[in-house]
């Protein structure tokens, strides 16, 4: 008994962020795979996918959003059934990988949660990871398979090139993003400046203040980050560079998590303008005037086609260095 | 270099129902330890022990408990740090198993959660499990090292025992019960019944109604059962009863998760009395005149105790059948 | 060098049932594949795979027959063997799975060696496994890949269509069993009785009875249950519904094992009719003239051509819950 | 809470060779520990320990004798019972191990069971293994944690020197055994002679045949092979050795597993004394009047001893070569 | 049989830079266990313990020095042969770590060589690590178990205060590294400041050039890193300060690698002092007066110590952030 | 969205034997691909494919030549790539497998380090192995996976039929390797004899010598050995040959390691041929007269054709034993 076998690729999302799932899906023309998410009154999750999927090349799109643990349990549900209902391959595409700024014990006694979600996402089932902008990418390390590492870059290069005026400087907005930046700055051929915690000149007592290195005076000031969270750090550095004598100040991330009061600090700032990607939902609330959000849909169908069709990742990114 | 090592106990709680582990620590008479826990803006919990705990002997208490995702996610990541901090031994301690009743495929492409939980519990660094009244006594193969399975059923009998009548009848509520309730009829010396789902006699066009098997006409009806979830099961079955001529109805059950609108229903049924253990913690607005709540904090602390002693927890049963 | 790969199918017997093998064969009209098998004179077994097994879907089909643990380590063997021989694919197809009533701790100190089954089969190589109706659908969880669990039930549902009369009640022979007896009992519409241990009533002194909850008076019995061993619990069963005035008993299971001394119970109790499958084979002094066995070889098969041609296992029950 | 923790020593033993297990205990001084074994009416091993063993370090005796596939069964069931009721430590002690020879894939398509045995031990839970004399050293690296091969080598030496007589040469029945006869021939100061198989000097058309290489006419010529089965490869080096001259020829190996024919053979054969040792049981039957039994029980017992208190297992045999 | 364990320490030393470890046993008070470590004239590496290692807490001190492939696959033999010889627990202490640097892919298609470098370490049987000043902290997460990482930075602090002088700022060498500079420049309250790569300001056609944000006229530069291996880009980075106005450059960093032509770099280059620790063994035709050489086997030990009395690593650093 | 997938192989070599890889990609009409491979000037190797190599079926080629730790160590870097740029599968192409002989231990304390090897191919990556002529056939289940375990004795053997002439004996160079000689004895009708270690007759105080077992006098001797190292062993062997008469000398192998001072040994002893193969690679001053090398490249090439088209390994050796 002889077949050719054929590869069968399906897309399914869990419900933390089906508008991206859906636009992805768009792109790549395929619909949206049919799946039973539903909670029960006690808060576990219940999830049937509605069709066979016995041998297929299953994607499951699941952005890291609010509440993450649900987020994340509930991937982790669908890999579980996924593999257990014969599925050939499974990928666990993360558009926001959650708690991935806890990649490595900042102090002792503190867990490696970027690690532990590597581990369970391996365990459930996961084959392999497509995720884009790790906040470090050493995190690709931590998964035993292959993981696609997307980046957002060009995506929101191309908004500043599009949007180019003279003297910018590109700015990191604290000593651990200053890497970034600078990738930024090289590729656009900026200035690059970066804002630390330092304690005051001059003044005893005073533990911690905040410093600005580069030169900034009269220029726009572009802050790099890879995710805008509670946006605390990014305003303090907006007032600090303003203070500086910068002209105006810009604020720029892949992931907008924005977290309260992410918002009211935001609206608030001196940032003239932030520029996020479509990688987490967005709220209603939160879609103020100075905020622009970008897609990045096209680059993971384009990642999710290749790694389909077993074609090149790289070559999305033009052979671009991905982490 | 030598020494005679030295064996430390240990007991940490996470966030879901910390009065449970201050019972627990009280009857071991030892402190629960420090640890921070707390969650970010954006829903990421934070982890970190308040002392080393380096190669003690730890107990991680956490009762999956409503919100169930992040509270096995909480215990996850304490285990994991534990893990790193270079613990001797880790102990899940799970007084309530979360998706105990997702134990097999009831249908196709389905997950089964439970083995998921008990996977993950051992990717994060648990060496053994600690938990009551698993919803099917099978659940202890989805963990491949040591579990240490208890019951509340000596506490529900004395409780029994101390407010006996005659004619009692110890029921199940539906037929994947019966195992359970027949324990208690054999033990109690009581007679069994069960309600089961059928289609109602002489009805075509009906697909399902309850029917009761077994005689209990002018008798007090004890249901039986693990948990209380919704309490629908338990009180179209305790109406059944009733109108079958029972003179009175008891609810009893290790798990209390009482999910809305559980107490409403109790409360409207003609259930006298609802039995339950603290092995999940109660809501002010759910103690309801009518619910009592046994505790299972000597049970459970017995068996830490006989876990780190290296003495015997079945013994704690009197070698009773565990599972 | 690039090539079409195309998947062939093979189907290769222990030497515990060759026979249903060798039916599922014909079913799917493929050959069964050559395989040297045979005992040295010290016990030992030795395997050799006839023909190049290199990339192939192999499909290995054992019963766990007597003596259940050379039917094992026979299959453990040639699961080796086909791994190490290059196997693209192996799954393990235990049409009875030996240990499964061992599936849980029943008392300390006991092994679960239902999981121990699944642990050795996944140790030697085994990708997914074929099995019908488990002891308990837990069990499905003890294995970490895919388990397609199959019911005899339609076919043991048609036999008692088409031999029905008015008046008969189904039979659960103990507590365990009611979920499954409650099962057909919904679904041909039927009404449901169950027996289970007691004291009996009104006598101190003797620990443990028999007792029939339900109707039964007057009535076919049909008892049900997962497989027949010593045919004890069935043959004390039908002896008390006589007793308690029923008017005819039958006994129906998935798997006959008929273990010394069943075949003399069955022969000289009250029951009057045995209704088996094929799932093990039957010694030729156990054919007693009550004796009914029917054939799941269909049913393999149908799993079988559905695993190797990527499509719906599900679909060949209608949808049916598969535990 | 804190505790000086004690290591406590329990052996257990298999029903495969109590009398080896009884004798073991005896040199050690311990009582062997309490272990309900039985089977089932259907052929399935039951096992449960009768006393706590949690925290203990526990040494689970079996000899993998006939019948071998129920022997290693029964070991994983001990082991597997023994990790679930948390002992501290396992080792499975294997005075024979099965299917030692077949060790290699000696043609396509054959499974390597002797690495089969180690994973089923390794995933049931055996922490460490004991055992003698494999027929290759290689197996220990089959196995993930620490082995410890022992040797009846210097048993059988004393025996020799005890029953020492000028002229004697050390034979190996094949060309795959020189290798250990080498060793002893080297270590006692005796000649070294050799069987193998060849074609007959000047026939065509004869496959095979033996030869010897060396010289033995005269000699008293001791076979040394690591075990001895059915004896044909033992008694036809015998016969040729005789019909080359040879005064008088014996036959020595660790493992006596005798299967028939090889009393028949040995009897009849002139070899005029057999000698092995007590790692399997030896049926009354065959007995016979040139065989010589010696005990490795103490060489197995102090091996327990040094593990249990962590003292040198290389110093019982002098720091010889275990392999 | 029962006996009170005793826990002993042994500390054993690769051959890639005894010296440390010999100061390290010194400060604990240890001998250096025996081992025979050599090379076949194939180059293959033999080992062998010299004394029963069974039950002990061993420590395995190989920095992963030049040759690195031979320094880690002699740790990973080291490790194999505690493993088997029944070692209690092995920590592998890398005081460099190799490969630190391919800790994430930079460009697609690349290894991920420090998980391979954990992962390896892991298979051969290491339990925990110890290291210095890894290149990035997220390396931790890539082995499974406990990861003790300390740092030089107390050590080089300490230096930096004894040799303090007015006006000195703190200079990251890349983009990469401004996160280490900040924190010593946070703790020693000294003013920050980083070289980065840039095109050139208003050339064409030319890639890269060199740039410094922030202020470092008339003041003494220390560039801070963690390691030296070519010097290019300290040299070049010294240079560019030089010609900025800097008043004097030293470079100071844990790991001394100086491959060539470091050597030749730094003494031809502007920097007056370079300060490293001894991690790493020093070639005598590399000791130039410039070089200052300080020692980290205090803080291995006491790391060690903390290790085998199971008291608190972090408290050796007073809590300090330890990645 | 569905496509019928294509197999694409693809070879890559390793630095340690390009010329074989060469070779081999020549008999299979493939290009070898493109690779990045390289020493940083610290030592560490850097890895990196030149094209995509996603979804494809990734034979890596490296023979374990000197030096042998970063022969593997760079193969393992390759794997790791392949691995995380989602090959479909990947083969470790061992011409020579390195740590061979380093299959048991041999004393107490030692590692296993062909295990070793086996393990970290497959940490790192590795779905199966292709290899030639093991130390010893053991080894093949040192590797979970497929292992391919190919001979060169065909092409060996070719040669000797070539040059044969009348009165030839194989000869074993020591007791272990017997088993080997008496292959070639047997298949091609040959007398046997081996050389062995003995205390020299009549000489106390004289621990060892070298006795030769077998009729040699006035023969060609055929020194039949796995592999050539120092040739210490093998020039022994020829000389006590020679001193008991034998006619020539001729020595043959699989693997020429023919590490230092083999060339000198070789030359100056009485050995007349020395027949290798092309596992290894070799140094231009080691070609001497005396030395024959046959090609492996066409055994390796028809290997990795069977194994990529799915077809048998064994037919290529008319199914030969190949351990």
């Amino acid at each position: 008994m002889e077949l050719v076998p054929r590869k069968r690729l399906e897309i399914y999302s869990g419900r933390s962020h089906p508008e991206l799932a859906a636009e992805v899906a768009l792109h790549l023309d395929v619909p949206l795979g049919q799946v039973d998410l539903r909670e029960f009154a006690d808060g576990e999750i219940y999830c049937r996918f509605g069709e066979s999927i016995r041998g297929k090349d299953i994607f499951i799109i699941q952005s890291h959003a609010y509440p993450v643990n649900s987020a994340i349990f509930e991937q982790l549900n669908m890999i579980d059934a996924a593999k257990r209902a014969s599925a050939k391959r499974i990928t666990a595409v993360c558009p926001y990988y959650g708690y991935s700024r806890q990649d490595r014990k900042a102090s002792g006694r503190e867990p490696i949660t970027a690690k532990l979600v590597a581990d369970v996402l391996a365990t459930a089932g996961a084959d392999r990871i497509i995720t884009l902008d790790l906040h470090s990418g050493q995190i690709q390390g931590f998964f035993d398979g292959p993981v696609d590492h997307l980046t957002a870059m060009p995506v929101l290069i191309d908004y500043l090139k599009a949007n180019h005026t003279a003297d910018t400087v590109i700015v990191a907005p604290d000593a651990g993003r200053v890497k970034v930046a600078s990738r930024f700055s090289l590729y656009l051929d900026m200035e690059l400046a970066f804002v630390h915690k330092r304690r005051p000149r001059g003044k005893a007592n005073v533990v911690e203040a905040l410093d600005v290195v580069g030169d900034v005076a009269g220029k726009r000031c572009v802050i790099i980050d890879d995710m805008i969270d509670t946006a605390g750090t990014i305003c303090a550095a907006a007032e600090l560079l303003i203070s500086q004598g910068a002209a105006e100040v810009w604020a720029m991330a892949t992931h907008g998590i924005l977290s309260d009061p992410a918002t009211k600090r935001l609206e608030e700032s001196p940032i003239s303008k932030v520029v996020i990607t479509n990688t987490l939902p967005l709220l209603p609330e939160r879609r103020i005037a100075k905020l622009e959000v970008l897609s990045v849909a096209q680059v993971i169908a384009a990642a999710i086609g290749a790694v389909f069709e077993d074609t090149s990742v790289s070559d999305i990114f033009g052979g671009e260095n991905l982490s």
